[in-house]
């Protein structure tokens, strides 16, 4: 049996240093965007097709799609919504395909796309299921965190952590940043969002108002969908 | 009063994110560059110049100056000695000039020096003599990890967490790799060793058969002497 690894990569600004060519990448951008996919593939959309600019989605305005897109935690004006998971409902995303604006995550998504086996989107809502598929395969599993402008984020950190601990059993080798994560995460894991007060992400947050997002966001095991990248739209992996 | 910040680059391969123009950097490479430095400094030696490569040492041959290189946990043949601190006693290196073959450590320094206001040495030995002095200061500070291979490793981030427990009173600004750093060292202050012996690292190093070096890089505060670059030099910062 092939012993599997897991690594985390804190920032994609480090991702070249790894061999992702036979792993599973797992793409976190825990506020909002890996959530936000997460919340709007569980509820029936056919697809979310990730940029990296608000004007990247004007690219896809006559294709019948939804536009999310959203400066300083407002939605920009003529887009369909913003980025908040509570947009992704439903009533809102059911059957259709929405192009998502994320900065941070677009680009973990892309350097990854370039090399990895399989690229899927990992966020607090889907952990457990997101694990059991993990274990299920005979692939190293690389989490890569989307961070802050190439920067290490706590947040990502934390639910990198919450894999490792849930993978343990079921991998044999670990790297340094997997033991960080995991024992950031079991320090935190009684109450994450009091944890994330210590965050500087945190302070920026507070002034977007968007706390009611933080705390959707840290909610575990709400989906069972696991979206992957097909192509340039993470759809549902069928299982 | 000026706000003082302190921030931590866990690895070389981030520093280009971070403004350091006015910042006092401190390089920290744990197993074992920074730990035998800051010892040889204390223990009288005129100047460490620390250099990549083993050939590199070559070029530093005829100037009457020790040179300290190893390859695989071995000194090599016809050089002075190795990196094991025990090499930078007072018998040894007093009054001497060493050249100290590092990669990881090397790399950090080089790449800090382009553009930092001052770049000093840390390592456990030396924890609370650079902290009071970082406090003296009217300057933000980046701790620079040197990692593995540009990777993030556990040693380094650990003292790293142990400076801003120091300084967490004198300073008002903390990034998030300040808040992991931290925590994580509160976690394994207790025993050092036996946390570091969930790192990938510590297996690296159990084959080198350092284990007593290992040991003596974890002493806390043997030393007051803070290694201050000067050109590609390391001598005693006079206070």
């Amino acid at each position: 049996m092939h012993k599997k690894s897991i690594e985390v990569c804190l920032t994609p600004a480090l991702l070249n240093l790894y061999d992702i060519k036979e792993s599973v990448v797992v793409v976190i951008d825990i506020l909002r965007a890996t959530s936000s996919i997460v919340y709007g593939i569980d509820n029936g959309a056919t697809a979310i097709i990730p940029v990296a600019h608000v004007e990247d989605c004007l690219n896809y305005a006559d294709k019948g799609y939804l536009l999310a897109a959203e400066r300083n935690g407002e939605v920009v004006a003529g887009y369909d919504f913003g980025n908040s998971p509570f947009s992704y409902v439903s009533d809102k995303v059911k059957n259709k395909t929405v192009v998502l604006t994320t900065t941070n995550g677009t680009k973990a998504l892309h350097l990854a796309q370039v090399n990895a086996h399989q690229v899927v989107i990992g966020a607090f809502l889907n952990l457990k299921a997101l694990c059991s598929w993990l274990k299920s395969q005979e692939k190293d599993v690389l989490l890569l965190c989307a961070g802050w402008k190439d920067k290490f984020n706590l947040e990502d950190t934390l639910f990198a952590g919450a894999v490792v601990n849930e993978l343990r059993k079921d991998f044999t080798h670990f790297d340094d940043s997997c033991v960080a994560a995991e024992d950031l995460y079991l320090l935190a894991k009684d109450d994450l969002r009091n944890y994330l007060h210590k965050s500087s992400h945190s302070h920026r947050l507070a002034e977007l108002n968007i706390e009611e997002d933080v705390k959707f966001c840290l909610q575990l095991n709400i989906c069972q969908a696991i979206p992957v990248l097909v192509g340039e739209a993470l759809v549902a992996l069928k299982a």
